[in-house]
């Protein structure tokens, strides 16, 4: 239990600085990194690559298991966030897992709108598979926004006739950009770091006139049959809970071997939080365990991959 | 994977004879008993007892950790059931807690309409505390009916000024007698057990013209605020997927610790197939694991229970 640790983060998150009119992208973004950027974790060696036609950061922890790989898709709104923001954020997942990581760079709105960011996603994963990557040795995951965008890559991916991967991880998914979810009204207040508003600006951003309500940009409308196991982690005190929630109850309906989990006063991927946060580090250890025991679940050709237990 | 045993299992439930007009409730009970009894399983020392009032089923493992106990409420509509024919479920589970599990006899319906069944299961925790065990020592378990009945007791008892335990499992939990949920008519073509109107046909007995929406008798609609942990596992192949999806959503908005696991292809509490099923063994242990680990989760006082890992 973390009490005094939850209820610091939350007075935090509420002392952050709100200015009047709503910041223009690009000092949303500076603002973003300059909040919360968090390095990669020592043991785990970074460097620029390319994939899919985009920019990537690639994540090597030192006792990587070999083959397995782990795709991940940075959060933000569809607006900011990029691979050096979440460079420790991945690296911890990479060092959980004992696997390599590559984190994309995507196309962001308002400069480049839906479907341009699952385009870049489907992009990078056609690349990982058409290099040799088996796909029962691959794994995704994504937060926020790249949650939804990492459900929207694998429903790409199948209308392409590609593989699955062998599992996804979901931290605090955004996957109804209509804004349906009752929690968007009734967690406002419980909500350290969105409002209704705030979220409704990134919408307008990503896809604008557009249809809201497509199953890529917002899968808990999609039909998800086919998608790989998925555990999806949430906090309680956050204004895309029900996102989660319906995710989770849209992919068990459509078969999906799903796991929701939701944590008492948490906010938005709290999984940021690792190191100072008891439940951010239990949630990681959660995550990346679902993610090795299905790379090593009996499959074939999946037996040479070491599992972390 | 067990693809095999749940095509199996899947056929050999839908084998099951129907009679064209529905059985009486004592039909019910004998042939539910005469399809579903397992006995403990070897290891497990079993007497009869009595708390709260009611007969009840003492289930003990040999290797059996100390203070720890387990309470179970076992599932069958409100009308049918009864700790012998869980035996074999609720020993399973004795056995990998390694906790003394008592199994309750609570009243059924229709001689005993709601909320007999919550005065009991009520009864039953109170004297389980009355009678010296330490809350934090004690998790909570049940099936089905048993499972919204669960949560029933933990309402009634939070109502009463009662301590709450230190966890509690449901598998397949029905939690809204007003069949309210999508899934009790998306889902009736591939339940192999239930149909809306058998499902219907047991709310009738059990609350007759009264409240289906009663907190206690649909916890779905209840403010779940305090609960302790809590774990819902339930097959895809249920017109009741729903009421465990929605009864997670309740409890994670209400600020409980909650996890959802929903297993494709799996039918109404698939747990009791375990020895034949692979995802029941599965799941038993990870029921299992949630709830010890949260019986030494450090609280003050628990320290001196050994968790099964």
């Amino acid at each position: 239990m973390s009490r005094q640790q939850r209820d610091a983060l939350d007075a935090v998150l509420r002392s952050a600085p709100r200015s009047e009119r709503r910041p223009t992208p690009e000092e949303q973004r500076s603002g973003f990194a300059a909040a919360v950027t968090r390095p990669a974790p020592e043991g785990v060696v970074t460097c620029r690559t390319v994939l899919g036609g985009r920019p990537a950061l690639e994540l090597e922890p030192a006792e990587a298991s070999g083959r397995g790989r782990l795709l991940y898709l940075h959060g933000g709104g569809y607006v900011i966030g990029s691979p050096d923001t979440h460079a420790g954020l991945v690296g911890e997942l990479a060092r959980r897992t004992r696997l390599r990581a590559t984190s994309v760079d995507y196309r962001l709105a308002p400069e480049h709108p839906f479907p341009a960011a699952v385009d870049d996603g489907l992009a990078a994963y056609r690349e990982l598979l058409a290099s040799g990557t088996d796909p029962r040795a691959l794994v995704m995951a994504g937060d926020s926004a790249g949650g939804g965008l990492s459900i929207a890559t694998l429903l790409a991916a199948r209308e392409a006739g590609l593989p699955q991967p062998a599992a996804v991880v979901v931290f605090s998914p955004w996957a109804d950009l209509t804004l349906a979810g009752g929690s968007i009204r009734s967690k406002e207040s419980a909500d350290p770091i969105f409002t209704e508003a705030d979220v409704r600006a990134y919408a307008e951003l990503y896809v604008g006139a557009g249809d809201r309500a497509h199953p890529l940009a917002s899968p808990v409308f999609a039909d998800l049959t086919g998608l790989p196991p998925l555990l999806v982690q949430v906090g309680a005190n956050e204004v895309l809970l029900d996102d989660a929630v319906r995710l989770a109850g849209r992919a068990g309906a459509d078969g999906v071997e799903v796991t929701l989990e939701v944590g008492p006063d948490l906010p938005h991927v709290f999984q940021h939080h690792y190191g100072r946060l008891d439940e951010a580090d239990a949630a990681l250890e959660r995550a990346a365990r679902f993610l090795t025991t299905r790379l090593s679940s009996g499959r074939p050709g999946a037996d040479h991959l070491k599992p972390v237990h």
